[in-house]
């Protein structure tokens, strides 16, 4: 008893363009890679950014044992306003004093970072307006933007100078469609950090452009000894500056998707539409769990210094390791962090003339030392590759060490290799 | 030194369409109405739909349990994969087998039913397409899909019928953008639970117009005495379902967020391309918290019957006990509910001819009984308010009670209106 059938006779189900364009740049560049490890050395993953994947860092009892208090309150169950509960907020704004002067209106609660940067963009970009991103930079970015139509652009880090911003590139990517400029400080993957005069540099371009920054500060406070953090935020005279962050890596539980959004903006320039925006972009998913909100208090307050000094001495300690072993590798070039868990390391391919690009170098080296470094093309970087920092320290050495091994089997100076052509 | 600047020389920064449009329709609604409770009655808010909210309602102890055996894994605090751990969705296959034949693939994990409703509709419509919702509905659809641009269009139950889809309404609403019926059972606000014979009536109206399902069934086995569930996805033959659950409401646990979706699809016919979407889509904030999703099999497994079957009888008194004071309100017609928690009440306006809707009817009472329901408007159904049937049951004696009084001496009866009438 039909009263109108539809034209479409055959069934037909057809996926949304957000769908088919969100994609993830390392999950599909990992995929396409043909990485059989050697099956004579055990396999290891110097890929993954996970830092509780290897079982050596945890966190600290009192995060665990907030979390067990917080399970036995009555007020964990319930639905938490979008924004999170007051509370929650409170203790992020005092956590993230440093930033400026954080309001617990100013602070939004969120399902990881992830969400934060998902809030923020969304929040200002429309569809076929772009957002500027570092090259390398995290692709989260991409994932997020595309699939909504709005664009991303890179400007260039310079690899010589500890991955500072080419500001001549940065303010050259600037048009009329531009919503916000992207700064992630410290980097994945470059491990880079930022001192005040850099950011100030970067502050200006955006001020004079009238481009707000979107700050990811994921990794604050991972700093290697001789080096200062600072949020850009804390600098800014008239820029807003929307801070993404969250308790993911300091804290060592990626997993319970805990991040939040710092509204900076001393001259009130977002207004209320953007505060609003935000605001209600939160309704959309009602926040993140409340249990872990309500240990957030205690979390943020009682987690000693002493364990994150023991954490970013081990990831220090890491970082020379790999620096000092990979040192001696023919035909790289790794480039020492000075915060964040990673490391990028030149590939100098005129000195492996057996591999045409990063990807069959690191193919080839799984498959000979298993072991897996992610391409620097995840990072829209080719000719690189990223290590983690994270994992223990044995696996670490013999890591290193299968890499400089594999390097001496395949390198090939100029004076070899004229032999060959000449040949 | 800038190489150009933007012709913007003012700070002006914009909200996307998608944060203006992104709206909460109860909430909008609820913060415009006069809501100044009598300062000599306490406040009894019969509006709020979280069933935590009174204290009266907790988690059984082995859902807490679960999740404090879930803090000390040390596989509890990492990512993982964006659809969620293979345990996590193999628990929930095997507790949603009576929604058909369910293999642990069909499973995405989300933050909340909502979030699993956000990605089913961003996987199957496009900007300018649109999705059949009941009305009166519950408004999270509007919420997550107006902002995309996605067109929400109504189809109409009928009270007179406990809530039944009108068939010919359904079908006439169908037109060739339509990529998905929404069926919500049992029913927020309705509290209706739909037969086989029923179910299988839009199952056949969905078929020849070749329009998948999405079955919302949040309030699954919330079912009151001499009512039966089913899922729609049980009965369909070659109707695609996307049917969306999760913890929130049976286990009283909302904060924890935690829901999914479940892909029914006997015939193929979502194929690939659905089904790469939804897990695109789901890389976006990286699915729900881990020591959830750790906690998972245990909650669904060890719950035990008593628990369900006692909420499920407090719920069922109470909806008997409002039903039974409020038939007594003069000028009412409260709609008797078949489960979920829920009870839809008619305000017959023309018996109330001081009150030109049914906010001002509303207003009120809660000025003069500080009984506070909400609006049918909230479901974009005027001349009704709902309640929640999970308040303490002295409150809801003491509520309804008020209720009464109040409209004794507010209604007027027809002769009695035809006096003032002729005065
Ligand atoms: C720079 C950067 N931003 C954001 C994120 C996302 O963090 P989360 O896991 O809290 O979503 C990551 C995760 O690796 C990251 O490296
Ligand atoms: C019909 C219906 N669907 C979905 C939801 C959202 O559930 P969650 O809190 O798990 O996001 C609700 C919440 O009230 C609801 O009533």
């Amino acid at each position: 008893m039909s009263r109108r059938t539809r034209s479409r006779q055959e069934w037909e189900v057809c996926a949304s363009t957000l769908a088919r364009k969100t994609t993830n740049l390392i999950r599909r560049i990992v995929e396409n890679l043909q990485v059989e490890p050697n099956p004579n050395k055990e396999l290891i993953a110097l890929s993954i950014g996970d830092p509780t994947t290897f079982g050596n860092l945890n966190p600290p009892e009192q995060v665990l044992q907030a979390v067990r208090d917080s399970i036995e309150l009555n007020t964990s169950r319930g639905y938490a306003p979008s924004k999170g509960h007051y509370e929650a907020r409170v203790a992020v704004a005092k956590y993230s004093a440093h930033q400026g002067n954080v309001h617990p209106d100013d602070v939004i609660l969120s399902s990881g970072c992830s969400h934060a940067i998902e809030m923020v963009i969304t929040a200002l970009a429309d569809c076929g307006q772009n957002v500027l991103i570092p090259r390398p930079g995290f692709s989260i970015y991409q994932t997020l933007a595309e699939g909504m139509g709005i664009v991303i652009k890179h400007y260039n880090l310079l690899p010589d100078e500890q991955w500072k911003v080419d500001l001549d590139d940065l303010e050259s990517q600037i048009d009329d469609d531009t919503v916000a400029i992207v700064v992630i400080n410290p980097s994945n993957p470059c491990g880079s950090v930022y001192d005040k005069d850099h950011l100030n540099e970067i502050l200006d371009i955006a001020s004079r452009n009238r481009v707000p920054i979107i700050a990811d500060e994921i990794y604050e406070h991972f700093i290697f000894s001789g080096n200062k953090f600072t949020a850009i935020s804390s600098l800014s005279q008239d820029v807003p500056v929307l801070t993404c962050g969250g308790l993911t890596k300091r804290f060592l539980v990626p997993g319970w998707r805990m991040g939040w959004v710092i509204i900076h903006d001393r001259n009130n320039i977002l207004g209320k539409e953007i505060r609003q925006g935000l605001s209600n972009l939160s309704m959309k998913i009602l926040g993140p769990n409340t249990l872990i909100q309500r240990a957030l208090p205690a979390i943020l307050e009682y987690t000693p210094q002493s364990f994150f000094d023991d954490v970013l001495l081990f990831i220090e300690d890491q970082a020379k390791l790999a620096f000092e072993e990979l040192r001696h590798a023919p035909g790289l070039r790794p480039i020492m962090p000075q915060g964040a868990m990673y490391m990028m390391i030149e590939i100098k391919l005129s000195n492996f003339p057996e591999f045409s690009n990063e990807f069959e170098f690191i193919e080839c080296m799984v498959s000979e030392q298993s072991v897996f470094c992610l391409p620097g093309t995840c990072f829209d970087y080719p000719n690189f590759m990223r290590i983690v920092l994270t994992i223990p320290e044995d696996k670490m050495r013999e890591a290193c060490q299968r890499i400089v091994l594999f390097c001496k089997e395949h390198v090939v100076f100029s004076e070899k290799r004229k032999d060959i052509e000449e040949d």
